[in-house]
């Protein structure tokens, strides 16, 4: 793991969910440029302190020297957003497997070099959509694909929290501070971390692409560097409409991830803070609550295979990651080579960065529509 | 009350409410233009014969030809909106108080002229947004002007339905086929419909007003001449940007006309499906409902004037509109002149109308962000 | 009407819901044993103060001179629960029908005697357990009726309200003061004014009748002379078993009424603070959640006869009341004789009684069960 | 680990939850008496061959030749109830801390022997209460300790289940065989089951002692010879009363624990299902949620401590269990004796079997009350 020292969120999560269905185990680390918070977090994991590594650089070049059976086989990088592809890169070429943050990168540029590097290093590369780890989200997507909804007229994607409603970034808050710094975050703030996370939620389920948008960010925070909420229209390759809202600023909201999906023949509405239910709407008929459990009617074999519970007893937000590192072992030890089944991948990389990028356009432009460039990751 | 016959909605709706507090009688009436359903429906009212009039004209000249203490004082009118100002204005002119559906015209220059001849006129106009009757959207407002959001930055008002998925227009619906005819409900179907609810109740909650917005809107339904749905941006004179979202085609939802609104030091959010919570998120401090009932702590009188009933024992939709009924009876009963206290006018009546125009323009137009015309109601 | 005057909950009640739908006129009334309350309680009515009687009996006298086309028809009994039967019996005996406020009588035996008189006189009589008017209430009776539960296996009813936690009847408070005292409420306090509710809505919906039960009262509120709290074990004639719970000290709580019936085929669940849905838990589906609406599907025609607007449009307490009132005006005009179709009549007020007495021996014995009396009304 | 071989439910889960936080690793086991299965379940937990036990009689004295840091620390029961105190006596004896599943024993005789054996050990003792481990629970019990709810009136804990609805025990269902088997299972099904769950909960937030019950159990599912179903009523020796539900007939429930706290200043709400919110009552106060996270405001240390994530990011049932195993994995860590800070024990233990034996009793007595038996943990 790269990154992920004391006083970082996402690094512990992993670890934890690593752990869950013992199939990972955390051999090495380079977790903070700071001595003294690296060696702590790396002891804290009970790493031994050879593989405690001062940089990532010493980490991939030290753990590609060991014998093959003895080094790392996939790493996790879990750093700001600028040092995504230059660690994934060097990874990749050191002939390990990676599992990153998302975004994938700065700008899309960066991603296409970077998916151009991975596929050619035969490696697996997967992306920490925690939110796809979901099994209700995988029902809910498996519920369109059958056509339970009919033709899909709208998508509506919405992700508030509150956090950042005041400046964090001048209170020693490191997460707010690398956040709202365009030189560790990109060319944006909200729309980049959790913007593309309802971005991404909204292309799986529907299995639509969006083509085009229009958005409209704000700085609420005053003198705030990056955007830190934006509201957007919506338009998609099938003919649906609809919204994405995603804010950091909306008071009182911690996480609240929400979609929402409306056809002609029924809608399904799911939420990430409850996420064991998943609404379904169908045409003309009382609303239902499907509900997670491996004991549980109706579920597609997709969302069952991500369930460890029978129905009541609540999975949350680990075992979503934790699905996506199953996911990712199970490629491992097939000997898979480039997308890990189940898992987000270099695909839904360049997409994201496609849509940051024409969000970003967007706000600049007068023009009411912006379409999203081409991410074919096959392509040139 | 004009309108309101046999297989109308709206008309039914308002005889229910005005009836609830004792304040009102009907006396007279003209329903439809269908003689049988004319007189049918006014005998089902319980009016004599001779109340039951051939139509609005014949209303007004009959009406006014009574002795000043035996003719109707107030007029209802509940008709599809290519009526709304010619019986609005000629009632005026005949002396008659007008409590008029929404939206006030068909355009915004036909608005303004009934404006001035309401002001010429010295009788009271309402307009039936009903939801502004509701003691939570005051209790709302109120918190809002208390300052117990600090400044506003966030404005999220949706109206979803799905009574409009198909083209009931088609299937000898009487209200889907006004609605969806541009000659009966004027240059837009659910913008105008449902999209001016929402609209009105965010500028009353907020106090500000949306001064630009950027509109999509589809006709989901094949072969529709009106819109059915419309996803907008919003920003407001004071520095808050939002999303407008109303659509007549999402399955399964009903009537869900739903308000949040999030400021620098706490957010609210009010659902009209569920009108007697209101959700309190004090920034950093737990989420609160507030909960309608005489006897419930922290209403504001706003709120506690609209309310008959102790805490759970539910208030609904008739009584939001009874409670408009009730200022209209004080205001008649206290001799005022021009706006009803309590009651959406004049005023709400252009705002809604500049809305309507502002969706349309921008709509065919290429551009982002299109102005809201001006509406000063005192202006010439 | 007899009582409801100022600082009465109860009398305004009836008067809005009365009023709701055009059926009933106030014509006249005795609303408060103090002059001056009663005269401006009248007055507020919009009475002639020659209908402004200053006691029960004077009104029935004065009433029944009257030429029978301009007598009041209905008696509406809004009274302390001592008063219930004397007044509910001379005015059958005068001949007018009665709608009396609940429980019927401050014993069985006193329910008996009334019973007998109701059966000379030929007149209705109906009792107002208004949540027997709600839609969904209906909805849950026809679909167990239905089988579509299977064989109700367990019925849980509660009914919590906080509003008594403190001895408020030492604190000017009418509400509070008549309700614990034994000489004006009988021998039971919370059980006989919110006690019987639940258990009547859950012999209404079930179909079943509880045969013997277990109860647990208590007065937590120190000194009060009555129960204002209890649980209770229930076992009904066709085998189900179940709880009841009714209490007044339960802090925060408002009117909580909710009932819970399972079955080997399926379950229901019903809230009377959301009043317009209905769960609906089939054997091995989801659950799916049934809503009031005249455009709703799957609704019976007893729930849609009790409906007046389409879903979303949230209907409620009065309207729950209105709709006994409604039915009780068209048995008037029917001309119908001793029961009140769709309105709670004798045998609901006999059992309702049964069960109090039920209780209170329960409550005084060491045995664990307690059978309920026979209440026959047909009986001797 | 003892149990937990394929097809059962709860071994998977401790092995789950124990992996969670790394602090415990699987190291032998003899998880079924078949052998295919209990290979089978050793293989797929990727132990070695010669650390799969026939049974676990060989496990604890092949574990305890083992040089002392190469064995088995801590020994997990998770097999039927009758098995329980044979193994966890065996362990102890052999000097071994254990953790077992509930109920400790299969009479309150039984558990008091074990209590015997094990303050004997000088061993450490658990018992999975795994609810006992949400966040929530001690932040509802830190409030009620710290007076917020002022004196407790009222305790109403439920715990419907849906799953046991038919005779599942004859199709083939290991879970429900042994379930509803007095030889394996006990004096009672459901209430041993899950009924101590909710005992546990109730004792564990209120701090009262329930000091009698009265108790109706049921066997809904035909010929079925255990309780599948029990309404209790409750009195404490604080004065508190209540009633404790538990059923696995409940058509259509999952696994929804509840518990409401009604106190003269206040009220609690807890729901397993969704156990990142506690719903607090103030009394004359709006309702308020306080919510799971390490950033939320209001919480005390102890549901700190057991909180892994910010707000909105959900955390469920084996979050709840891996506390348990973290606490445990202290107190083998600090060296500690006899009971395990922050994990139910021997006391647990012991009232659990008190209120299964007062139950059965209350069921075969005629008599209302009935109390528990006395079961001081340090007693003779």
């Amino acid at each position: 793991m790269v990154g992920g020292g004391q006083g970082a969120f996402i690094g512990r999560v992993h670890r934890l969910a690593a752990a869950l269905d013992g199939e990972f185990e955390l051999v090495c680390g380079a977790f903070s440029r700071m001595p003294d918070n690296n060696q702590h977090s790396g002891a804290l994991c009970g790493l031994p302190p050879e593989r405690i590594y001062a940089d990532w650089q010493q980490l991939l070049e030290s753990e590609h020297r060991r014998p093959a059976d003895q080094r790392m086989q996939l790493l996790v990088i879990a750093t700001p957003n600028h040092l995504h592809v230059p660690i994934a890169e060097a990874a990749l070429q050191a002939g390990f497997h990676v599992f990153s943050e998302k975004p994938a990168a700065l700008s899309l540029r960066e991603a296409q070099h970077l998916a151009r590097t991975w596929r050619a290093s035969g490696r697996l590369y997967g992306l920490a959509h925690t939110y796809l780890g979901y099994p209700m989200v995988w029902q809910a997507r498996e519920m369109v694909r059958e056509g339970r909804l009919g033709a899909l007229r709208k998508i509506h994607v919405e992700y508030p929290q509150g956090w950042l409603g005041e400046r964090l970034e001048h209170q020693d808050n490191k997460q707010a501070a690398w956040r709202t710094d365009p030189a560790l975050a990109g060319a944006s703030g909200c729309m980049a971390d959790i913007g593309t996370h309802a971005f991404g939620l909204a292309e799986f389920i529907s299995g639509h692409r969006v083509e085009a948008l229009c958005a409209a960010l704000a700085s609420h925070a005053e003198g705030r560097r990056l955007d830190d909420d934006g509201d957007v229209l919506l338009r998609t390759d099938r003919g649906a409409s609809g919204t994405l809202i995603a804010s950091q600023v909306c008071s009182g909201e911690e996480n609240a991830l929400k979609i929402r999906l409306y056809g002609d023949r029924g809608a399904l509405e799911w939420q990430q803070m409850e996420p064991n239910s998943l609404l379904h709407r169908p045409y003309q008929a009382p609303m239902r609550i499907l509900r997670a459990g491996i004991d549980q009617p109706e579920l597609c074999p997709a969302a069952m295979q991500r369930l460890r519970l029978p129905g009541g007893h609540p999975e949350g937000y680990l075992e979503a990651l934790g699905n996506l590192y199953r996911d990712f072992a199970a490629a491992i030890r097939r000997g898979d080579q480039g997308d890990v089944e189940g898992v987000p991948g270099m695909a839904s990389g360049l997409r994201g960065m496609a849509f940051i990028e024409a969000v970003i356009a967007s706000q600049a432009s007068e023009r009411k529509w912006t379409s999203l460039p081409d991410t074919d990751p096959t392509g040139a």
